[in-house]
């Protein structure tokens, strides 16, 4: 493969391998027919396959053929906590991307959810570096069984959208070593992911794209990685500082390929000597090799490559099993659920989520769903026809432009008349109200009557969308007043809250019995749901991150300074940015800012309700001696420690739990989280049954990023060991001793 | 129940009684709410349940809960020939509908496709009445499990939907008795279907809804139904007339509910002592003994009530399984099919059909699927990546404002300036003419180069649509061109003709190697057409209908006056029609026409290849003693004859193979067909396989209708059964004597 890989790249000429290492079309690269060498073929995203675009026109194709399955979103997939879900889904968004005949799928996406402003949190995964690792190494390994590429993204700390093709991040090594790359580190060096995509920002005043420090010394060298690293799509800026980086392929959003930083400038640079072969050989090298691992290149491997399929059936169980285990039971008083459908003549169905289809929105993320059933249809089919089904859309979903950051935008337009914009405005919120207003009398006078209500509410793809952060995390289009009122005439109202990111209910939480939270979560959803509701499904996700109160609760507002401020005129001397954003909330993102300062949350960091009871008992700790040092695996990942606890099922249905193991040191010298997710399991239980749950515990449990050493070290000493039904719901605490 | 019923009759009033047997609203009747009765939801329609409507807005409402799943047609479960299918279909669309809280849903469809003119034959079964009246009733069966109620349609002689609300049909009563009503009388006395709809239509100078000949005398004495007889939309003219038939509720397409010929006009003509309470009673009196079967009213029975479900994994599976069957391999030479997707670097695939999704289309008879896979997205999906598909519309779909219809509509349009209708017309045509040489030039350019070719082209449903008949069977869109010239430089292209209602292919058939023929037929459509192409499906499905040359070619032009003349100024007089239509053709319709004036068509009634072959030996015929007569049963359906034939598959896969058996009477004194359907069954067998398949045949295979006697007799002498694989491919002939 190496010889050929050098004959290849010593047979093409300097234009062939430029046009190899930009884009070509929106979402493939440029090909060599000449040697036999295609187009590489891309397509978002982390739900799914997109659908079609032509070469050069963000106008979808619109063909019949590129429906797809429409997978839940990260967030979901974590809220499972399971690994072989992570990895089903995989091979399902394996399978369709090579079916729709792609080479690459630009997923998963897998930032830490530093704030719940990002727009985009929802296509990730978690704000625990540990959840995050488990989890993206199967996923990864699902997808790559096609034969096609995993794209694990946005490397790094692109963990907010404001400005996010020019903020520039400064963070401290501890921090981005704990909590931004561990992520990463697993994709790439357990998960062989064969490609990874640069971020937009900038990381030290460098855009990632363009970042010696950042592809180079760690991804590179530290990490060894040897896969495919693309661009976001117009995330490269400088012809000749990304013709050295690491980078090997430059994608961008507009249609002037020849124009792109990579691609005639590069050349140019070129044969002014500003730019080295050399480098581009190694953009090709990369391609080249990535190529060959996906069997696109050599003929006779070309016809062992995998053959993939879109659509199945097999696709659509998968999706719905998924999805059936990300669902997080937040509340559930007085056994309000599950509900009973035998002779259940009546439902109110209240809320725009309930009617409405999430799947063609948020971004890249978008999916043109072969299909998609809503909460409403899902409980109208099951129900099936006895019970009759009344809905009320509750709250009226006003257009983008008519929401307050667009008229904050058109408020400092200079362009237009502020006279004719304040009336406007005025005009149309008045009838924003009004419309509010209607259908939330309308809501409330139904459930004033109703015997059985349930709520669907929360966000949609205008919040959880790409390129977008959220100012607070109210809920919009006055929600919390449709909640407050329908619960006040029906207490008994199930609350099913749909978002793909934490949002404030501390206004009705403890008023309402039971709280259902639904990530977006594929083409089954409202199935999945009306199981939920109805006991088909016993709900076992845990939240995998934490639901502050509000915005300003977060570690990343209260410490850092959220979202960046304006650069200075030095610093814009030094660089390409128009913010600059420093995590002073350091390793205290989440839970561990949360738990550290004592800030209370609606709902903590591992917390899901079950329909039974599960208990737990006997737990211990064994500790098992250091290994010889094997010079093939890292010391770090040997097992230091095997943590078990015995858990039964002590109610009356089959259920599944999610068994944490965090990680304390109260006595260390250094500045430490209160305690960190370092194990976990799943376990289904029948009634009465019960499992001895062993969880092992590797030395890097026990470690923090020690920057003097620039490496991740133990500190000796004692350590709690906490075994826990969620953070705040530890059931029994183990001390032992690592030297 | 009939005490219930008829206390609920003492206890309605008038103004009650006349709410119930009318529209109110465009898919319900109205109800009772002082007594408890509740209105009757009604839906289309024949593949699957019809959108949710408002009540009075031909707009449908648009919500994302109505969804369903988009069964075959009727034509496609013909075209199965198995009794099963019909069966399994039809428990589909009864679940589904009951799922989506109708209690009617308006099909079967099952009128004689008496000509290929008629746009709605998609919706109907055969030109065969024994054939449509062995799938009606399992059909219908599978349906009212769910406690929904069938809806036969349309009683009767709806044969053409050229002036199908003011056509007046003459017949004679033979051709009425053998070839039009048998499917009617099976779906009522042995479908029991809860309900049945009036044809548009007149009979014998009577508009059907309103006809004492065909729904007293007929249907209610003489077959002795006792459901619910419902006006098509809009098909009922006389507040006097329709008070004293049959019929019992009436429906219409207009939102004046109050205005309806059996709404306000009714209580004004009892009033006025032009209309019976009586007659008023009778209907009532249908309508509450349909609520008591489907367990509408009774509130203990009402708990039993099955409840439905709709888009279930199980009812699409069961949908493709259907399809499977239904797909009709009229042409295999060379063995081109199957194809072998293994090593298939590159596919070609052209025409609009391709990609075309059908479900939204045809009037009434629309879905609103949950999703439709194309043949493109079919063959895309199932080759996986590893074969590169290349699309070619091929031809151009004009839309109907620009086809010959609608020139000669606005040719004659007063209203219109005629120069400026011609001057456009000119301009219209040749851009359209210009568009479709591209895609042709394009397409053959493509197929010149390409390995291997898929042309899927046929109709659509701005032909299959209701309310419209073809003037001719010529493919629209100039297709036969771009057929004949992909074949020229490409004989090797596997034709795939779409559509649901015969069409000419004497241009290029006996060119082409290998001809599919796909209905309408469902949701999974494009999954099966690949499964077909690629033999994961052995084609099993034969023709339920004739595939004469041309229009001229059937007996309806031949012998019979379609479309209709206008009526002479005496017959205005006495009808209220517009045109007038004798059945000359009588019984010699379908293959009893072509065959008995031994006019060649293009492929014979029950004709259909298999990808293996079959070996049919041993024919034998049983007879049987006449049994004692009961006194429940019909002595017409007492077994006269068994018919036994063992049939061996003798190619090199499985297979399922349709055994027709005709019977003929060559001797006869009467004018007779030469041969009729009267027993078929359908066998899978292994390679190697060996069955003997044993067909009944009923002492009413050998009848006539006798106009004299008014009764359907048996001829006494030699009568021909015939062993046949097709109409034209008799494999053995027995002789029996009958008395």
């Amino acid at each position: 493969m190496n010889r050929q890989i050098e004959e290849l790249i010593g047979n093409l000429t300097l234009e062939e391998k430029v046009a190899m290492i930009h884009g070509d079309a929106l979402f493939y690269s440029g090909e060599v027919k000449r040697l036999g060498i295609p187009a590489v073929h891309m397509s978002d995203g982390p739900m799914g396959v997109r659908q079609e675009f032509p070469k050069a026109n963000w106008i979808p194709v619109g063909n019949s053929d590129d429906y797809v399955t429409y997978c839940p979103s990260n967030s979901a997939i974590a809220a499972t906590w399971n690994r072989k879900i992570a990895y089903e889904s995989g091979r399902v968004m394996g399978e369709e991307a090579r079916g729709r005949g792609k080479d690459i799928i630009l997923g998963p996406g897998i930032n830490i959810k530093r704030i719940p402003a990002n727009g985009r949190n929802f296509e990730y995964m978690s704000e625990d570096p540990y959840l995050i690792s488990e989890l993206v190494v199967p996923l990864i390994e699902g997808i790559q069984e096609s034969d096609v590429a995993a794209c694990v993204k946005h490397f790094a700390l692109n963990n907010q959208e404001t400005e996010r093709l020019w903020v520039n991040v400064e963070i401290d090594e501890r921090a981005l070593r704990e909590i931004y790359l561990p992520g990463f580190e697993a994709a790439v060096k357990k998960g062989h992911s064969y490609s990874l995509m640069g971020a937009y920002n900038l990381f030290r005043g460098v855009h990632c794209c363009e970042s010696e420090a950042l592809l180079g010394d760690i991804l590179r060298k530290e990490w060894g990685y040897d896969g495919m690293i693309v661009s976001d799509w117009g995330a490269v800026h400088n012809t000749e500082a990304a013709a050295k980086s690491p980078l090997d392929l430059e994608m961008s959003v507009t249609y002037d390929f020849d124009q792109y930083i990579l691609a005639d400038p590069l050349i140019e640079a070129v044969k002014e000597g500003k730019a080295s072969e050399k480098d581009i050989d190694e953009k090709v090298r990369h391609l080249l090799l990535m190529m060959f691992r996906l069997k696109m290149l050599d003929a006779a491997e070309n016809l062992t490559r995998k053959s993939g399929c879109y659509n199945t059936a097999e696709h659509r169980d998968t999706v719905r099993k998924a999805a059936e285990e990300s669902f997080v039971l937040l509340k559930n008083e007085e056994h309000r659920l599950p509900l009973k459908a035998e002779g259940m003549k009546e439902l109110l169905v209240i809320g725009d989520n309930a009617e409405r289809l999430h799947a063609l929105g948020g971004g890249s993320a978008e999916i043109k769903a072969l299909y998609e059933i809503s909460p409403l249809m899902g409980l109208k089919s099951q129900l099936g026809g006895n019970t009759k089904v009344t809905y009320a859309r509750g709250y009226y979903v006003s257009p983008k432009e008519e929401s307050e950051e667009s008229w904050q935008e058109k408020s400092t337009d200079e362009n237009l008349d502020q006279d004719a914009v304040l009336a406007e405005r005025k005009k149309v919120s008045e009838e924003v109200l009004q419309k509010r207003e209607e259908l939330r009398k309308e809501a409330v006078a139904l459930a004033r009557e109703a015997k059985e209500v349930i709520l669907v509410a929360g966000l949609n793809h205008d919040y959880d969308v790409e390129g977008f952060d959220r100012d607070n995390m109210e809920l919009p289009y006055d929600q919390d007043q449709l909640i407050e009122e329908v619960l006040a005439v029906n207490p008994n109202t199930v609350i099913v809250m749909m978002a793909g990111n934490a949002v404030s209910m501390g206004k009705w939480k403890d008023k309402a019995k039971a709280i259902v939270w639904q990530w977006y979560c594929g083409m089954e959803a409202g199935n999945v749901l009306t199981d939920v509701l109805f006991g088909r499904v016993n709900p076992s996700g845990k939240l995998p991150e934490s639901m502050p109160y509000c915005m300003e609760d977060c570690g990343a507002v209260a410490l850092g300074e959220y979202p960046g401020r304006p650069l200075t005129e030095e610093e814009k001397k030094h660089m390409n940015a128009h913010t600059t954003m420093t995590y002073n909330d350091g390793i205290y993102v989440g839970y561990r800012y949360y738990e550290k300062y004592n800030v209370p949350v609606q709902f903590c960091f591992g917390h899901g309700l079950s329909y039974t009871t599960f208990d737990y008992s006997d737990v211990k700790a064994y500790m098992l001696a250091a290994k010889g040092r094997s010079e093939k695996s890292d010391p770090l990942d040997e097992v230091a420690v095997i943590t078990e606890v015995t858990v039964t099922n002590t109610g009356d249905r089959t259920g599944k739990e999610i068994v944490q193991v965090y990680v304390g040191m109260k006595d260390s010298k250094i500045d430490r989280a209160v305690k960190e997710l370092r194990g976990f399991d799943k376990v289904e239980l029948a009634p009465g049954e019960s499992k001895v749950v062993q969880i092992p515990l590797t030395r890097r449990a026990f470690t923090y990023y020690d920057v003097k050493e620039k490496a991740f070290v133990v500190e000796p000493g004692e350590y709690q060991i906490y075994i826990a039904k969620s953070l705040q719901d530890v059931q029994d605490t183990v001390t032992v001793t690592i030297k």
